[in-house]
């Protein structure tokens, strides 16, 4: 389905370009709460308007609806925009997340992720590897002299998450979960660690349907915070922390 | 001379596009030490090219060349990829900024800064305000339920640094100064707090002196960690520690 899935991407990005230029910044202009919901709905009807018109029998979990049962086998599991608070204040990083499956993670068959500042395109299906833009990409070995982690950090931020960023050579955070995971998948970052103390902010499974495969078919690994590999339902309830990484050797930097 | 700014980073733009389409990928794909040299001395050169057809009378100081003494009264204060670490591995932040001064930080007169994922451009002339992208760009005012600091962490930084980020609802890094700066410019951060317990790893004149300026032009303050206005020679060995926001109640967030 990766044509069904890049059409849905263009329209997201269309319609949220139609919001005024240049969406890193323009967006980022009126950050006042209304308009949070009215991007993320306006890509949310994107994606739905595009489904209706191909005929396409898919249910959809999305961040905005929920569940909408369309008589379909298989999930579209949608973040519309991943990274909204980002797309608002002007933090140049957000994208749309989206993912083919069924009942859970462990089963999402295929995923693609579109950065909507650069426009470049995420996509990995089961088993046959991951791409960036076309071309094959590779999580990255471990070299301690070199690291860089992407760690969640703040109020809401476990206190080891803070012990975690010590360790790293350099810290980045994007803020977007599906980029954050893309940057481990490219193997722009060593480690994407997300710990959060607060329910409410950890993650979901729209938020990281596609990255998860990503990660893995670029033959990293994504566990939860006891090692185990990080499965969830595909259900609007359901949350998670997690440790996305290239190289089992960065559990030992961050032990 | 805002014309003679844009057209070097077009020039730089243009230079790093042809390494190969899209830099936020493309670039980070020979990350192996010899083309961070490559890229940095390539942007740099089509600084020196452009200058040198334009018969511009200006002085140069350069991240890779020093102090190049062209007969000018000005100085030409030159980062020509500022985020290079992040441009070899794939992460997408990074810039050429400019600035023009004369002896010290205080003295600067313009700074331009181009994100060279994006192609916006930040520019900002002493009394004239902070721009971006042509439009008017201010600092934001200080809401402690929604903060949101960049703050540089890691093995590298004070331990001061981790204690600041734990005080913000979230945490951003683009690990990127004159981009990090950008984003307190135009409100999108409310801090960004760079603390290094290393000296190689401070902050120079050549990435902040456009960055600085963006700030101040856009009603933020730029500060040292004692709280005075930040100062220091256009030189190649200065170094520093600062901090930059919009509101002074942020200062008290993090006390």
């Amino acid at each position: 389905m990766k044509a069904l899935l890049l059409g849905l991407a263009d329209a997201v990005q269309q319609a949220v370009g139609q919001l005024g230029g240049d969406p890193g910044e323009v967006v980022g202009r009126g950050a006042d709460g209304g308009p949070s919901t009215r991007i993320d709905r306006i890509a949310e009807a994107a994606v739905l308007r595009v489904l209706e018109y191909e005929g396409a029998a898919i249910d959809v979990l999305s961040e905005e609806a929920g569940l909408v049962e369309r008589g379909g086998d298989r999930l579209l599991v949608l973040d519309p925009i991943d990274g909204t608070h980002n797309a608002l204040r002007g933090i140049p990083a957000f994208s749309v997340s989206l993912a083919i499956g069924r009942e859970r993670l462990s089963d999402v068959e295929e995923g693609l992720v579109r950065d909507l500042v650069s426009g470049a395109t995420y996509y990995a299906a089961k088993g046959q590897g991951a791409h960036l833009n076309g071309r094959p990409i590779h999580a990255r070995p471990f070299d301690p002299e070199d690291s860089l982690f992407s760690v969640y950090l703040g109020t809401h931020a476990a206190p080891a998450a803070a012990e975690v960023a010590s360790r790293a050579r350099r810290v980045r955070n994007l803020g977007a979960a599906s980029l954050d995971l893309g940057l481990v998948a490219k193997g722009a970052a060593d480690l994407y660690y997300m710990h959060s103390a607060v329910h409410e902010t950890k993650l979901r499974a729209v938020d990281i349907a596609a990255g998860v495969l990503l990660v893995r078919e670029a033959g990293g690994r994504v566990t939860g915070l006891g090692g185990e590999d990080l499965d969830m339902p595909l259900r609007p309830d359901a949350r998670t922390d997690l440790l996305a990484f290239g190289d089992d050797r960065v559990l030992e930097a961050i032990r």
